[in-house]
């Protein structure tokens, strides 16, 4: 696969860039802003996940030869453009929502402050990046609430694209899960990979006894054995017949989890597998992991409702043009005016305002000079949100690679613990605090 | 980005591979079968997409020095299983449903025979494509019927992952769209592309009318012009002062759009323009666009609800052993038996049964020898459906690629248009034709 972003766009991004290098207005400097007009799924918080990957996408956005022949080819813009994409490197700032920090209704999660053309080329890759990974974090954190410190792997790889698959495991790392079945993710970012066998390496030895055996000769007592190809009871006596006391593991994926979990954990302590652990996966969600919180699960295997964002596979953000210079050289405020897609124009800073007890009470959007400025420092309620990511075209340390998610996996746990009890709800609703336009 | 595709797989297909090489059991022949239960969504049919992508990428399976040290170094799997994953290509036969092709609960959509371990290590892999594309064109397919032939553009790459983006485009192509926004589906895939401009590039300008102006300058008055930034009526008026009566369309994406659209027209018409389309673009699924089946809409543009398959993001498609080789070299029939999940044991064949009128009444899954045996010929009924994908290893032609896509769009058609008038409705309802196992 191509290792350039640039074309991973849409055509309209390059043809804004075209007419206006004709028409002189490309240079104006401009303040572009992603932000959520509401929260997808009526959620009490949502988790900003992607940044990472975003900053590194946005290093390797360039137009390259390949790039460059299929817009000619196709006349998508003109000669002059071509050459101005060729030398494209991003040379703007961007500030925004560190990565795992949750938002609200009109955070700024990302402010993009360069020329129009550069923050214009830059639209359809955040919002890609941001909006499928932070549906992605923000179920996941429901998820890992509904556990109650248990642990969960994500399991989903099957149920998304290859590639967002990848993302899908990196997004619900940060968001508190504990390890992801998808070996890229495990060779890309270094996130635990987990898995021992499936109802087919059962199927395909004579009897459960057989693969039983030939898969702890192989993997260890430690292992985890899935127990419910044929009769359940049956496969957990077989398991510990064969494997002994000291299994690690079973694993269940069908049936009436919170009746079976607990037979089966009778069965082994009966067995005196008291210290064999019950690892559940049946087409999990937050909801039916809340179920089992009274039950003696051990840890949970979320699939396919963690990798689609559990209902709400996309966040719904958008990426807005707020202010930009006139012909003057001064700034002035924008925003569409159709009624349900208002926007509220001009630069913006954040604080979250926060009790004594450092409990979060309201997302302080403030108007003025944006980020660092005066205005933000003018309010001393609560605590500052944005970060600098991006400073004069150089991605800031800390927020890639490997310590970008460490980073953003700790900063959730704790931007999380801030919120109030009714952010752990998991019905529709309310978001948790208000957002607030200063 | 890596080109091999080895690593976009869980880890325990790699662990049943280590256990089985171990046992002596990884080198018996097997039949796994992928389908999908029941149809997601409650859809009337569903559409076969990915199959393209899946067989360049069952080519690109291969374990090279990255992938290897990543699992040594991690100890996913024992050194002698590292051997044989140095040496792996995919040897065996894949039948299936050519890309484009119309199917029903149970259908096998793949039926790959090969060894226990090569057939093991595409289950993921094959997942993730076909769940991701499938559940996209089951969805376009719905909205290009409700369009009625009017034609649709794909703009949903900003709501989706930025790769599935582009598999979302192509998906969606197939399935009958015209067009899409995403330059890199265009780049690889041959695919239009399209688009103007958006709300930034009017707000940029001092004016409406300069901006305009801009854009007509640079992409001249076959452009369309996006007419609701401020106020649509005078959007319209000033789009027309600005390119004259032969502006090639405008674009609304915001208010109620039946009302919208006929004032719009009706405000073209008096102007002159009678010849200038209306294109339209607001957050619409197949329900919105079969809303303005008799509105003066003359193209569609639709974004997030194509992307996530419009309430289904995924087909939930699973891939399981339905038979295999025993000790002896005997085959037999396999399925797990949990009363939620059971599956049909043993190979299959396909038929589509049909009127002598040519529509499809019932999709015949023939109990036997498989495809391309005599249980398939022996029922003359219909037509067949499977074709070879897969031969010793080698892809078959007609598949991948641009060819494949061109291909799989004809065929997408037709295969629908057998279908009875009931696969047509937009309502939650039983598949339109009965699965029948003979």
């Amino acid at each position: 696969m191509h290792t350039s972003t640039a074309l991973l766009t849409d055509h309209y991004e390059l043809t804004m860039v075209d007419a206006a290098l004709q028409a002189g207005t490309a240079h104006r400097r401009s303040v572009f802003e992603l932000f959520a007009r509401r929260l997808s799924g009526a959620r009490r918080y949502g988790v900003v996940a992607g940044t990472g990957r975003l900053l590194e996408a946005i290093e390797r956005f360039r137009f390259t030869d390949q790039e460059l022949s299929f817009l000619n080819e196709q006349q998508v813009v003109s000669a002059r453009t071509l050459d101005w994409l060729a030398d494209f490197r991003f040379t703007g700032n961007i500030w925004g929502y560190p990565e795992g920090e949750v938002f609200f209704p009109g955070s700024p999660l990302l402010t993009v402050e360069s020329s129009f053309a550069e923050g214009v080329l830059l639209e359809t890759l955040s919002l890609s990046i941001l909006n499928a990974d932070s549906a992605v974090a923000t179920a996941a954190s429901r998820m890992v609430h509904a556990a109650a410190g248990k642990p969960l792997a994500e399991m989903g790889s099957r149920r998304t694209g290859e590639y967002s698959a990848i993302a899908a495991a990196r997004a619900a790392y940060i968001a508190g899960f504990t390890a992801t079945s998808n070996l890229e993710a495990g060779r890309s970012y270094g996130i635990p990979t987990m898995g021992t066998a499936a109802h087919s390496f059962t199927l395909l030895h004579e009897t459960e006894r057989d693969a039983f055996a030939a898969q702890i000769a192989a993997l260890g007592t430690g292992t985890t054995l899935l127990v419910d190809t044929y009769d359940i009871e049956q496969g957990v006596r077989t398991a510990i017949e064969v494997a002994g006391t000291e299994l690690g593991a079973v694993r269940i994926d069908s049936g009436d989890l919170p009746v079976v979990v607990r037979r089966v954990r009778h069965l082994l302590d009966e067995l005196g597998a008291t210290r064999t652990r019950i690892t559940v996966t049946n087409d999990l969600d937050e909801h039916t992991v809340a179920a089992l919180a009274a039950a003696p699960v051990d840890s949970f295997g979320v699939g396919t409702s963690v990798v689609v964002g559990s209902g709400t596979p996309t966040m719904g953000m958008v990426y807005k043009l707020v202010a930009h210079e006139d012909a003057s050289g001064a700034w002035v405020s924008v925003a569409k005016k159709s009624a349900e897609k208002a926007s509220v124009g001009g630069r913006k800073s954040v604080r979250r305002a926060r009790t004594a007890a450092g409990v979060a009470t309201k997302e302080l959007i403030l108007l003025g000079d944006g980020p660092g400025g005066t205005s933000e420092g003018q309010d001393s309620d609560g605590r500052t949100v944005l970060e600098p990511l991006i400073v004069g075209g150089t991605v800031q340390p800390g927020f890639t690679g490997r310590d970008g998610i460490a980073a953003a996996r700790e900063r959730h746990r704790t931007s999380v613990a801030e919120l109030p009890p009714v952010a752990m709800s998991l019905t529709r609703g309310d978001p948790a605090i208000p957002t607030e336009y200063r």
